[in-house]
């Protein structure tokens, strides 16, 4: 699917960087490897400097553990430290740990301010305060302000080099400070205007600047409807943001108006894949900061403590179930379709939390349609129920020949529907309401409401049904 | 959160457009239908016109169904089209059933062609046809080529407005190009190389270009190292791409590399978005295409369909509970307890399914780490199957005062833990091996494993432990 980079085609023709699926190839890595075994300095920079940074992290990843740092040693200035950003948490850390910190310094004296603030930000206070003692005082200003935001903030996202002019200047003066100015971004789609003052004004985006008459003032041309975010909000909001408004950037400001840094669509869609990611993840009962490259030992304890929250509501389940312990003996069948009941709840009741979940993560479901959609939710439990309560009924009627026992599940079947879909709505937005992350604990409520609902229920009617009391 | 333009400002004080929550608010929603209601369409373009197509699309949803076409309506050419693409697809259809289609025309002649795109193609061949025939003949043909590329292909998410020049131009050249050229794209971040086939050569963004010497050919500054993508490559590829190497465009070529168009970060967002989306619904059990605005019917309709195929698993699990039925007639006791072992080897089988599925999407698990992070789930599981088995098996002991069903118990968590993890894991990634979607089909396959391994090895041990056989 990729193309190399000329470089690439002719320094390495024999070996492709990734395979067909996407993945980086075996041979490749085999061969970084190798040269870093028999530390050849210059094989390990043939073999890697074509490469985008994003592909150099990929090939960390993939490099046994060991000869991870020995690579960025002997790469020198090949290896671009932005390729830390593109790595697992944990791989990230380790190896900061192992390099010398004056390579990290070295290397973050290239990046721009939002990947040094990403890299910095996961190292503790001393090792952080060691890197910014050896960065030249004007970076080491910046990123100290940056990392001085709360985290997950707009602050710590953005990045602080930009180009700002006053509101007098023209845009042929402007596009002439462009062409003349070195010290600019390494890449940048619009120019802000500020005021004395660094307030925001507005601000032009470069196809609109060089489509401009070059007398006209740049205040004229700015555009001032513009999405601003101030450095404290949340990067989720932030997300939201740019994909309300398709935004490839937006100024950031401080909390008097002052421009102070910029954030760019790419590391805004890292916030949006983290965010599914961590939906994902909670619906299904993992913690959102579990990783592939985590040690055995660390996952067993994080999910350790959903299955044991799991496990107290599947004992109360059972304590209805107990509950009945005599009808179960008089008939066995109850024991043996029971779980059917309390399943098929619990899995309706799951389709219609993950709707609900999803909705309000990404803001559809409000306190203007909520009840708009429980109702909904109530109607879809009920039509299905009826469905599935004839449905098993008739399979149980079937199986133990007594028509009975198919009246009983099917009613039990239908309330517990309803139950799961009531629970399915009612639980996320509860949580929601109460400032709890519905994603994360909805699950545990719900299937503990069609257990209990399903389990009694079932058994519930049908010792009135049979008169087993 | 956010600010209002400078003309809401002024013409509306009052009536903030989005709540503190950054939903519509109710009030501008009521003030907007009540001037639609009262035919008033002074007022109503007065009320709509600051706000972003994004917004407009939002007040659209907001509003009651009926009062929709009305509004676009009486908003004439203060109406956005583009707004049509912020909404729900079921409203989006309806809407364009109800407009004339005179207005549909007049509204998508102003659409860049990647909006526009997304617009007809949800549109039966017929209407497609009516609203081409009515478009001026470069924009019908270019539509239609889009067109013709496959659903949720790149040829379909590109817009094909864009900027070419030879490579023997110079920056100057471009630039004064760029400058007194009408008719350029409404936003555009790069300036590409082609040569007199319109063959991709390279690529220049606006930030190099003006801060490139005039003198300067095009084909010296451009660079060729950047990603492309085919036209009939899959989106999510496409998306693949963009978040590896952070791009905010790549150009579009045909089979012979010639530049059909270029797909910009904002369409990629909601690829991302989308698909993101589908693997939360997909593992909850729901249609990928569900959507808040569906009805009743259609929502009970297509969920009843994994309800139903769960409904089976959930007799199949029973039938190895009747299997059992007169050990379970001797033993109450083992009535109650098995939906415990079931429903932990089910949660802990979730945990491990919901890792795998989502490391599947996000192309992090392949069959380069498949083998490790299979040991490593077996591991998780063994380690938790102990823990659990243990603690399972001391709160059954003390429950029915017998250590021997403590012991059952624990060794059957065990087994179904253990079964769990391995299902969890090989489950998915079998499925991927045979094409079939993981994130799907998956959870079926897995809580059956957990809930027949679960039962059987529970009643199984129990039966030749208590000699109840």
């Amino acid at each position: 699917m990729l193309d190399l980079d000329d470089g690439a085609k002719s320094a390495e023709r024999i070996l492709a960087f990734r395979d067909e699926e996407g993945d980086v190839s075996r041979d490749y890595v085999d061969a970084v490897a190798q040269a870093v075994e028999a530390g050849d300095a210059e094989k390990v920079r043939d073999l890697v400097r074509p490469f985008h940074e994003a592909d150099q992290g990929a090939l960390i990843e993939a490099l046994p553990a060991d000869a991870r740092a020995r690579l960025i040693g002997l790469l020198g200035d090949v290896f671009d430290f932005a390729a830390l950003t593109e790595v697992d948490d944990s791989i990230r850390e380790e190896l900061l740990d192992e390099l010398p910190t004056k390579t990290v310094i070295e290397g973050m004296k290239d990046l721009e301010s939002d990947d040094a603030v990403y890299i910095l930000e996961d190292l503790d206070k001393d090792e952080q305060n060691e890197i910014l003692e050896g960065l030249p005082a004007s970076e080491r200003v910046a990123l100290q302000k940056s990392l001085d935001y709360p985290e997950d903030s707009a602050g710590r996202l953005m990045q602080t080099e930009l180009v700002a002019v006053p509101p007098f200047w023209t845009a042929g003066q402007t596009l002439d400070h462009l062409h003349a100015t070195e010290d600019l971004p390494q890449s940048f789609f619009e120019v802000f205007v500020v005021d004395p003052g660094h307030r925001l004004l507005g601000q032009i985006f470069l196809d609109k600047l060089v489509r401009s008459p070059r007398i006209e003032r740049v205040d004229a041309l700015m555009s001032t409807d513009r999405r601003r975010v101030h450095a404290t909000e949340d990067q989720e909001q932030v997300a939201r943001l740019f994909e309300r408004y398709n935004l490839v950037s937006a100024p950031v400001v401080d909390e008097a108006e002052r421009l102070v840094g910029v954030v760019t669509i790419d590391d805004v869609v890292d916030v949006i894949q983290e965010e599914a990611d961590e939906d994902v993840k909670a619906l299904g009962g993992v913690r959102w900061d579990e990783e592939l490259s985590d040690t055995v030992m660390t996952i067993a304890r994080s999910r350790f403590v959903w299955l044991f929250v799991n496990l107290i509501t599947a004992f109360v389940a059972s304590a209805v179930l107990g509950l009945f312990e005599g009808q179960l003996q008089k008939m066995v069948a109850l024991a043996v379709l029971a779980p059917i009941v309390a399943s098929q709840g619990g899995n309706a009741a799951t389709q219609t939390m993950t709707v609900a979940v999803r909705a309000l993560a990404v803001r559809e479901l409000g306190a203007g349609n909520a009840f708009r959609v429980t109702l909904r939710e109530s109607l879809v439990g009920l039509l299905n129920g009826i469905g599935f309560g004839l449905l098993t009924g008739a399979v149980a009627s079937l199986w133990f020949q007594d028509w009975n026992i198919g009246a009983v599940i099917c009613i039990a079947m239908l309330v517990n529907l309803v139950a799961g879909a009531l629970g399915g709505i009612l639980i996320p937005l509860t949580l929601e309401k109460v400032g709890a992350d519905p994603a994360v604990s909805s699950g545990v409520f719900v299937t503990t409401v069609t257990d209990v609902v399903g389990f009694f229920s079932f058994l519930g009617i049908a010792t009135l049904w049979f008169g087993l009391g």
